[in-house]
């Protein structure tokens, strides 16, 4: 169980965290200080400074080769195991739009996989080319209003067959990234038969963004955030027309395409909130020796010590449970991984925020500000303990795990 | 040792209750939402909109005889002891703008109180009818940018005498209520002396909001919002002239006027974070009774029973020590109640904060939307550990109060 | 809701505080330390030594008056309120043996009350004088160890109608009190209709410790103690006839007089706890002031003065709950306090567990030892997470009765 | 990093849990009621069947092969690595007697090791054959009653040369060993110069249990139990004399045999207490599983889900770190190890304590008696929270090496 950093990759993560930290970090926050500033007083579109930004930072990456990590197994990408990327994924969770830069963000990363993996050669023709070269952006729309979509058994937009396509009805929200204009893809989790059996109602459909009877209803804020121009838009479907062509693996079986997406996804989740901790982390401990009260420095305070002692441990521990899933993943599948997953979906967001919490603390009034990147950091990371199923859901995962260890002798 | 609410109070507690769910709540939603839509773009002016919802309940308000209810030891007021403010405060912390409706909002009753109990009557026939009708707001400008303010002895803003005046230069933030076009007056706490006495150094000081040199640099970020149209300024003084006639009880008694200003606020503060913890607990709750996941309603669901019972125990037992404060500064003066105070400030706001994210996770994406109040009512409640000192300089006074019970037994 | 000790408990207060701090706290550290002395090598038995304290410290409680408290609404009594009493409770829950030199210790106190509130005359005048003057012991016997008793319904001593009488066979272990040699009552949860309606099934019976077919099996250990000479005992039923007169209340209504019996002794179980907390504070404040490391008392070091800080914040909230609910009970009677005892039941031992293991660890090994009471304070808290319930149930109620003020308009 | 099981170890493993849960458990049951059963009444002398068990076991797991892996890194032992031998102590954590049946157990283990290490060739030939044999046992006395001994430097039993010897005087006590009447040898760490550099002062020096002037003043207590007829004595020295021969490494290096041996021992004790707080949470799923109330399994009800889930997915956390530790002892050194060592001292106790708490939660009050050993383990693992340093003396330490990072750069 080799969770170290590799020789082949170790260069790498020198080169991102190099660049993540000297490069990205600065523009980071000019990037986000232009939110809004185009002359339209649209929020959801780039700037011109936002796009130079970018395409700069973005070509600088690709001319070193640090670009599309994400592609595990793929003759195409680097071939890194899921160990090796996890620790590139937390050096690029550290600063806002640095994964990206890298072309490993999420939603892409997940949604270029469902196309490598169970895309058509048509599908994967149409839509690979520009997302693998950063061009275009896609979204992947699951979450509904209307219902809890933690029992995703519940999902309702309705897709009915007509002729050679369905017709597609409903709404979505928490669409991730589709507030940005370059987003050109859905990846649209659909409900093609609410009576069959639980696992094969649904069907998972490739939907062009400008398709008619699209309507981009709004954004949905984070903690008062809209997250511009990435976005979480809730969006309405009316007599959306989709072609058969253009579902995935076939109709019924969207949960299989599902589980498939999620499982890397989540991993390198938590290896960028892990990132976020440990960069949270050293901004506590900077200030900590640097600002004074009551004659010393915060360091020396209360119970300064133990709060640093305590992120270390927590921080080193949801790591290496992090790396031990990302190496069950590698070496015995998805499925095997599929309790070791939960464990880090429920502890990795929980640790950091916590971590992130007592730096915004240690940092006065000025840790929930703008001039620290620490409240950003925070409502990013409590997204994740809601997105791709709360943590109620993934607590039940592991401890029916852990019973059918016993319930099986038992019998 | 009467904690309940008296004859006298419940029915005043009854209609404010009923106008702040009934009325208040659903023009609180009109009123965020018209957040930066002033045709000048400036997110600092209020749309005739917000106007209109502000003096049309404020009328009502002020007809139904609920106004001023804070002046609690003064003839002008209502004469309620703390106990029975307290549980006004309670439902008026419910909703964003209820409190300054019955003018009862934060930090103008705390400014107001500072010039009712130290101004004097050239002070106080300037600026108090103005505030007392609801016409005009205040800030007040403690917190510095490049110290650590929770050791308030290092508060820094320069006052030099000059003849009859004072000259102020420096800088001074997160001065709440200063983004308001209302506000008209700032107390500020300056440094008159920095090498004498440790708490006789500095002086507060009535300014007038448009005095000469004074600029408002920027909003603070509360968690990315600009809290607009109140705020929480950043603002710098450049040679701003204050005639010593504006100095509050007189030089080097700054700290003075701060104590004496800190201690009912900060029970107001925390009983207002009851009545968001409260709030919050009502949504779980029937969230929970009505969306449904796995074939039953989330109330039945793993560990929510014990989460809502959490909840509701954390509630009584914060409440029932806000209150047993209150009677201690009513029965005993400030100086006992210090120490009380102390631990309320500590512990209200982590359990409301507590409460509240419960309910986020229990309302899923939704609870981190602009479609509930509870990601608000979370980034405010977040505030309170930071602001009138953080969670460890408290606990420190009430550690002291604690050991030397048997210190002095031990000399 | 006066919370406050009233004029005629404080004297009373005051002098309990006293015989229990300065007369029986030495002599219960001999008590502790005979027990196993007895020349006959049985832990159940008392030595003389421990007889002759026992003996003269309640002649001396008596002769003083300080008998009885608990009588709370009789004429016998005192007629305290629950508040009142529970302040008393408090101060006799310090030391191990207090509550019996009053006459005031468990399970007596709820079982004289069973016999007073339900009993005939003819089961009154058998065993009320010698347990009100101290004389004899009781125990109460519910628990049984083939079930899980937090479900009470499941209780299943089979008690079967034989002409005047019932023959009762099974077991129940956790006896409190059982072990004492001077134990002459058992108040036993029989089930005498396992068919019956299930709140209906069980019947509350006197049976006299020495009845024939009653085989007291062996001492339950609270983690390695014995708790002799008191005892948690195992027993065994063996057709053992019980005269139908000696059925409490009537058959079937066992269930009521449990109730009955449950609700003011839990409130003195937590007040006991929480008397406990105070005198785990007071031993950790002193050791934080006297014991040194690298140079400083350790109250200066590290987390310190945060863990004392928690520790007074918890304990005053712990209480003002404990004196509410006693409140309700006076005020409102024991059905409108259920929910609140199930909220004190919850977190009065967990606040006391938490603040007396952080007692032990300001001790270093010497808190884990028998040189502190502080291991044996931990040990016997432990206990009420389980007894009269676990958490979990009790949580469970609480959650109901939250839920249910907003199903109700649901409907 | 390789943390996983090696081949090497996998079998050895396998062997020995399979002889600690099948062979070693049951027995371990009935070597625990034999205590105190020596027809003397002495509970420090073992029975008849007590030195049975003892040697059928020891002699079964010889004759296996199975005995001294403690012996990392020499020629004479397995030559496991530190990674190695951690999986074998988790094994052996989860039964009582079962690290003495494959002569792994504290403190002999870093006694011998400190005598391998530090020892002269005479000191290894009196004291290690009969040791690594396991006829003999040893102790190790460090702790002293009369100072807080998490801060060494304070340690006072006074050591004066006289001659060729040094007279010793003073008191130890919490010598865990040193009740066993086969304990032969006192590793003990004396001050021979009270006012030298810090780390100079002390010596440490090898003393017969039988020497003159030793007296074992008693037994020292562990929530009730005296843990007999192991012991945790409380030791007096009158003028006893050691030959300078007896000094280990040198008058003056106490300090440094010391840090030598703690290191391994720790991450020793932390893998048994992650064997306890696994078999715990096996104790608990199966109770779960097959304890009914209110109708259902108690898995089913309210938090049980999540209760377990947190424990598998701490105890994971928890392992992985100490195996990390283990893996940087191993490739990097003891002193490299030290702020990690540091960090899991802190984090097993705390997790294993919390899991086997829960475990006792679900087992009702079964769960804190004789009939499971979830209360023996408990009591256990809360001296390693005090044991070879307090928590707060580790939280520090953790703490410094992380500022350590960044105070560096700042000057």
């Amino acid at each position: 169980m080799d969770l170290g950093m590799s020789d082949r990759v170790r260069p790498l993560v020198e080169q991102v965290r190099q660049m993540v930290m000297e490069e990205i970090a600065p523009l980071d926050l000019v990037y986000e200080a232009e939110v809004g500033r185009h002359p339209s007083g649209d929020r959801f579109q780039h700037t011109e400074r936002q796009l130079e930004i970018l395409s700069s930072l973005k070509a600088s990456a690709r001319a070193r080769g640090l670009w599309n990590f994400w592609l595990t197994d793929s003759e195409k990408g680097f071939g890194l195991t899921t160990v090796e990327y996890a620790y590139l994924a937390e050096e690029m969770g550290k600063v806002g739009i640095a994964a990206e830069i890298f072309n490993c963000n999420a939603p892409d990363t997940g949604n270029m996989e469902v196309l490598e993996r169970y895309g058509t050669e048509a599908q994967k023709a149409r839509w690979l080319p520009d997302l693998l070269n950063g061009v275009t952006r896609s979204a992947y729309l699951m979450t509904e209003p209307d219902v809890a979509s933690s029992d995703a058994t519940q999902i309702s937009l309705s897709a009915v067959r007509d002729g050679d396509a369905y017709v597609l009805n409903g709404e979505k929200y928490w669409a991730s990234g589709a507030g940005d204009p370059r987003c050109a893809l859905y990846i649209v989790m659909t409900c093609t038969d609410p009576q069959g059996e639980k696992h094969a109602r649904h069907s998972m459909m490739l939907v062009p963004a400008d398709a008619d009877g699209i309507e981009v209803l709004r954004p949905m804020h984070v903690y008062h955030t809209d997250d511009a121009p990435h976005g979480h838009m809730h969006i309405r479907f009316t007599d959306v027309r989709v072609p058969a062509a253009d579902v995935v693996l076939g109709e019924g079986r969207g949960f299989e395409v599902a589980q498939g997406r999620l499982g890397p996804g989540r991993i390198h989740h938590c290896m960028r909130a892990i990132g976020q901790a440990e960069y949270a982390l050293e901004l506590m401990c900077r200030r900590a020796l640097t600002r004074e009260a009551f004659g010393k420095p915060l360091a020396q305070l209360g119970a300064n010590h133990d709060i640093i002692a305590n992120a270390r441990m927590e921080i080193e521990m949801a790591r290496l449970l992090c790396l031990k899933t990302a190496w069950i993943m590698d070496t015995q599948g998805v499925r095997a991984a599929q309790p070791w997953i939960s464990q880090i979906k429920v502890v990795a967001p929980i640790m950091a925020l916590k971590v992130v919490d007592e730096a915004v603390q240690m940092h006065g009034a000025s840790g929930i500000s703008q001039d620290f990147p620490l409240a950003a950091m925070w409502t990013r990371l409590r997204t994740l303990r809601l997105a791709d199923g709360p943590d109620a859901v993934h607590r039940r995962q592991v401890a029916r795990a852990e019973l059918r260890k016993y319930s099986n002798q038992a019998r």
